[in-house]
């Protein structure tokens, strides 16, 4: 048993439990892998689901994983990869056997095979394409040729269709024969004769319906098709708006080319958080807990690199007013809080800013109203500020000018947070940036250099 | 039309368009309350899905608002008051006639229904109860009775549910006639003679079958129950780890009392990701982009008064060092370069590990892995900055001294910020506080305190 698992003290236990996969078993697995047991680690594995042993080879270190797959051998399922952090597919693929390896791609359907293959390196992309059948491979090679993050890698090609001219019982009898179904669906889209899309009947209705209704007559209310190319993430947000279930995904001239259901939008949602979330503190996304140390330090050194350009245009600044920090030391003392409170305004109005671009909700209509409403809370937040800190300045130091110094300097830096958290975001999305990745920098840039100028600036003309 | 809506300069309209509502449709719509054009009014509005004209009330503003409801008048529909954010729904409610408000709440499912009372106040809350018939006022007291944001509160009391031991006959002539099946539903639910669920056959599967052929011998592969007390941010956890398309909602005694389906999960997903990466902000999630300016400065206010305290904080390190500082105010220049890298460092290690808890990989397993692994990359990444910022002090300054001191103060930093960002978070979550909540002000607390005393104290040591 590595070291590593043996020695987490229980204190460190999470408490909320669901879902976690239990640490005693985590320790029993690689217990078996430890004594070389195959039997004993089928038998504790058997009851995982592939999230869950995905899970379980992103937790443990390099060494055990690679002996775990070794002795997990031809049980390895393709769930398995397709479910694995993107940064440990590689490492995982090459550590199984060719013919483990086959087998478990053979299984898995057209949009896991795309999802796997289209971050992988040249050799294995072709290792995996090899072993499969030809119109599969087909079928990944026509995805493959959408753009990344679009709709048409996201779709699965295995479709239920109908003509819009059938009825009930037509349908279902073709349902009952057909070979090429896909593994799940839940709605029939009817097509017109150019196979244009052009309604979706749940399976529900169908089922609940007299053989000779009309297809036509119980199609569902909403119905909206998605564009092949369309970036992923309008895909995630068009089904969480429209509660959609599946979606039929349409090439330019608006045929039927595939089907994206809702557990791979709920995916999407949930690794565009991830972005969001990691690139506002400056994290690239690409990496994960068991990268290693240096892969990780490769990561993040880029963003605090930026940061630290930043932070010597605000150390200029400072070095403008040399002479009056020596004359006046109490100045050296209080200038970080008027920096560090328009850090953290302009942080919260830019988050607002960014969520609400992601979410649609910061848009034409509304943004003028949002900026002049950030502008004021940054007014209005200020002069709390301003008098909390000119009076903890007074007493302090004793200084009425001193206290009169740091309260403007606070309204005047949290106004231009509100300003630039919201602006700034706005101006990126619209030149094309994503705002997530470089609103932060701008926006504590801006609030750094206004926070020392404007107070280092007044005190040295109103001390000296 | 409102001034806010008129003077948008084309320029700041985003370049990605999908699913943004129409700055012109807003504009037409706006046009037609303005002339208090009613049949023009239901004709802009009639292709509109209920999410979307909940987007345009949350966009435009107060006064607006009010006067669009009115013109709108009983064509107002249900869906749009559960899609409106928590924040509006008041005021909206407000606004609507009673006889309309009536009609609205009709037509919604319980689980709607549920969602839509539970935040309002007690007057509205009573006035909605009591337009549901009795039957429906009970569902959505009995899921009131479950505990906020639990399962109970998300789930719908409809059910599509049969015996373990009929055949694909007998559940399809009992669906073709059932009258209180849910609107939509994907799974016929097995259960046994106690209630207690078994087994899901998706309806693709039953349709598929021969009508003597036995439910539970096509019962999905997987199957998950969901106990009605669960949080709902465990419920979306497993719903996209497992790929869930419905699943039923147990009791305590395991009898089937519900069922959630994906689309509610996700949008609980996308909610919770909205609380993390607002909380990581120092925002309240409660808030949203139609807040007036005194509510958004009260919101914003408490984090700000947080951070003012920990700011004065570091500042009292500072002024312990200030006739250091007196005699070289190079120290006053320089010294926010070290605390700005720590911070910055420290917010990438938090966020990092919040994520991770938040998406149960970072558990009990690899802990103590990630933290060795944080404080590595501290050190890489101190170390490489170390020499940068030894290099920029000694020709600024022209001092291997102040070099010196600068390259220890930022390599110490650095580790304690990778130290702090991680282990702040796993302890917050072991004493049942949220991570993303209060993570950020401990870990910047840390890292401005070590940042400040580890750079003067050493100055003071080497310098005097």
């Amino acid at each position: 048993m590595s070291k590593a698992t043996e020695i987490i003290p229980p204190e460190l236990e999470t408490e909320d439990e669901a879902y976690v996969i239990d640490r005693k078993a985590i320790a029993a697995i690689l217990y078996a892998v430890e004594i070389w047991d195959q039997e004993k680690l089928f038998e504790l594995m058997e009851p995982l689901h592939p999230a869950d042993i995905a899970d379980i080879l992103e937790q443990i270190n390099a060494y055990d994983r690679r002996r775990l797959i070794e002795l997990y051998d031809k049980e390895f399922d393709g769930e398995i990869l397709s479910e694995l952090k993107e940064s440990l597919r590689e490492e995982v693929i090459a550590a199984l056997k060719p013919s483990v390896l086959a087998d478990a791609v053979r299984d898995l359907e057209s949009d896991d095979v795309v999802d796997l293959v289209e971050d992988l390196n040249e050799p294995q992309q072709e290792a995996i394409l090899d072993v499969l059948e030809d119109s599969d491979r087909a079928a990944v090679e026509t995805s493959l040729s959408y753009p990344e993050e679009s709709a048409g890698r996201l779709m699965q090609r295995e479709t239920a269709w109908a003509p819009e001219h059938w009825n009930v019982g037509q349908c279902i009898d073709y349902l009952r024969n057909a070979e090429d179904l896909p593994e799940q669906f839940y709605h029939v889209i009817l097509v017109d004769p150019k196979m244009k899309p052009v309604g979706n009947v749940t399976l529900g209705r169908i089922m609940g319906a007299r053989r000779e209704v009309m297809l036509r007559d119980i199609v569902e209310d909403l119905f909206k098709t998605i564009p092949a190319t369309q970036d992923e993430e309008d895909v995630a947000y068009a089904f969480n708006q429209y509660h959609l279930i599946s979606a039929p995904v349409v090439d330019e001239s608006e045929r039927l080319v595939g089907v994206i259901t809702i557990d791979d939008a709920m995916a999407v949602l949930d690794d565009e958080h991830e972005e969001d979330i990691l690139r506002l503190a400056g994290v690239s996304a690409e990496g994960s807990l068991s990268d290693k140390v240096l892969e990780t330090a490769k990561q993040r050194l880029p963003w605090l690199a930026v940061n630290l350009v930043t932070a010597v245009i605000a150390s200029l600044v400072i070095a403008q007013f040399a002479d009056t920090i020596g004359q006046f030391v109490a100045l050296a003392v209080l200038m970080p809080i008027v920096a560090s409170m328009g850090g953290n305004a302009g942080t919260q109005s830019l988050t607002v800013a960014v969520r609400a671009i992601a979410t649609k909700d910061l848009t034409g209509a509304n943004v003028w109203r949002v900026i002049r409403r950030e502008v004021l809370v940054g007014l209005g937040n200020g002069i709390a500020f301003a008098l909390v800190m000119g009076g903890v300045g007074l007493i302090w130091f004793g200084s009425m000018t001193l206290a009169y110094v740091i309260a403007v300097a606070m309204v005047i830096n949290l106004v231009v947070a509100g300003l630039a958290g919201t602006v700034v975001p706005v101006l990126l999305e619209r030149i094309g940036v994503d705002p997530a990745l470089a609103s932060g920098t701008f926006v504590t840039t801006v609030t750094d250099v206004v926070g020392f100028f404007a107070f280092l600036g007044l005190a040295a003309v109103v001390l000296t």
